[in-house]
């Protein structure tokens, strides 16, 4: 067992003090107090956000029922929740979280909630488990966070694709400068017209790639025009349309920026049928670095997403959260690198 | 919990009969007989491949101190153990069990044995866990496979590599049955000089694909031109020196099959680099059919190795060992199918 759970494991997710003790659930508070789940879980982990007056009922509250963390009553498991398991990424995620996970003597369960199925369903049994901690590759939206919160298990949403409240721990990767970096590689080489292929406008860590883009471009007194900004779905063959478009256009581009790999092997496919050379035409940029793309003919340059080292850090914070501790930060951006490989080149006029 | 489960979990692995009770491992049997654990553990299962004295003198054992399948000690947990968690294959496999455990109420342990590391030390981990079965996509070697039979933990193989004796259930796929639709896809559309680059010589599972090969070239009353079949490690950098070996001979084959995808997208890479257009010039088969391998330029032909469908059967497997059932057959292949993509079209003379 690890070292750090003291008490004895209980059965199927039952607390004994169920039975001989009133309601000592954190949902049992929050709807004594009238607030959310959330609230009381901010109270009980000393974070700020809550006024003095609801702070000072909670607490009441908290001392009258001896509610007490279930930590306990936990398994020494970590629970790594994917919505989908993505072919492409789910080995190196899997990776750092079981290094961490077995450096604390964790075991690492997995589990694809479905895109389609009843992800509801998936995450109870989740829960029913009674982990350690949940890393979350999933979406987990906030009706999901309050169940967590509710069972006292503590989580960490990785690389999260939507907008998170402030004190939602979460692992993310520098999305911002990595897109800069990237198109600060196209300004060094020589290039000045430079197209990007954006992800979904509703995405955070996309909307952070452009940013970190048109930063790069304004930083060299460049130009942004809109024209060459394309906004596509993050696969391939839209990668592909959207580079067609852009490069039969009478001014192409000397160089394309891809939001990530799959759209940039797209540009890859639209040059070929376009007989136009990579980089001898045209210089592609990629983001992710996928295992793939060093394959890629070229290989890819592309801005380096530390997959593995994202999965440990969140695994680090989720076991600090379930130990019960009070970590600095609670959000982390973790460092993009520049990967150059053979895609990049000066332009050729 | 699992319906199958009647009895209490138990904690910490142990079973309270080993306090009130004598020695009732399998492996104490097995000492006490003069015999291996995998000798008391095909008495257990009611196999064959024990003579009919030694069957008796581990039966009276087994009556004498009362063994019982300590089955119902075990959590409600397949434990699914990588040597190395294959970028390319992972998510697949993962995917299988997953569906399968979740079908039957059970959460999927995920584990990296690690290639450098201790693999003895996270074996052991894992049997601390009491898993109700384990699937292994790594090799498992004897004495691993012994020391789950003693602990009364049931096995898989999944996709076998190694030679394994009769009892030692496993689930792989129809290597030989690929080959040779492979090979007979080439010679269906007219070609008549096909090189194999095959794997390393020490594996089964790729000796049996180059003999599909062969068999499909005889069946067709073709020579087997042993110049046309090069064994390399199964990796994209071997596979593109085996085909610039191939490709620059003076007697070009027209059409290469590789024993594995990696291979094969080395064969494109060669043939790039020759300036050989696949398939005009030169048709290419792979192995696997990996995500990754519809994206190639062209897009791959290659024969489909079910994974997720292996890993499924895998763990059904697994799971009604660990129920004590005794399932018709232990070792099983799943079908592979031909995945006829944009690499292969008749020869050009």
């Amino acid at each position: 067992m690890a070292d750090n759970l003291s008490e004895v494991p209980v059965e199927n997710g039952r607390d004994p003090r169920d039975d001989v003790q009133g309601p000592v659930t954190i949902a049992y508070i929050a709807e004594s107090a009238g607030v959310s789940i959330p609230t009381v879980s901010k109270v009980l982990n000393g974070r700020s956000g809550v006024s003095d007056g609801t702070r000072a009922r909670i607490e009441e509250l908290i001392n009258r029922y001896g509610y007490r963390k279930p930590s306990g009553s936990r398994n020494n498991t970590v629970e790594l929740v994917f919505r989908e398991l993505e072919s492409m990424r789910a080995a190196e995620i899997i990776r750092g979280v079981g290094r961490v996970a077995r450096r604390n003597r964790m075991g690492v369960m997995v589990s694809e909630l479905g895109l389609h199925d009843s992800p509801g369903r998936t995450l109870s049994e989740v829960m029913d488990r009674r982990p350690h901690c949940v890393v979350s590759v999933a979406r987990l939206p906030e009706a999901e966070r309050d169940q967590l919160s509710g069972k006292g298990i503590p989580f960490v949403v990785f690389d999260p694709a939507t907008e998170l409240p402030d004190d939602v721990p979460f692992v993310g990767t520098t999305n911002w400068r990595g897109g800069r970096s990237a198109t600060r590689h196209l300004i060094e080489l020589g290039h000045r017209r430079i197209a990007m292929i954006g992800g979904p406008k509703d995405m955070p860590c996309l909307r952070a790639r452009l940013a970190g883009h048109g930063s790069a471009l304004e930083g060299a007194g460049l130009p942004v025009d809109p024209s060459l900004i394309i906004h596509s779905p993050l696969t391939r063959a839209d990668g592909c349309a959207a580079a067609r478009r852009l490069l039969t256009r009478p001014d192409r581009p000397t160089a394309v920026f891809a939001a990530n790999d799959l759209q940039a092997l797209g540009v890859y496919k639209a040059a070929r049928e376009l007989a136009l050379r990579i980089p001898d035409d045209v210089s592609v940029v990629g983001f992710g670095d996928l295992p793939v793309v060093a394959w890629a003919d070229p290989p890819m340059t592309t801005v380096h997403q530390p997959l593995t080292e994202m999965a440990m850090a969140a695994t680090e914070l989720a076991l600090a959260l379930g130990r019960g501790e009070e970590p600095a930060q609670v959000g982390l951006e973790i460092a993009t690198t520049l990967t150059v490989r053979s895609s990049t080149a000066p332009p050729a006029e």
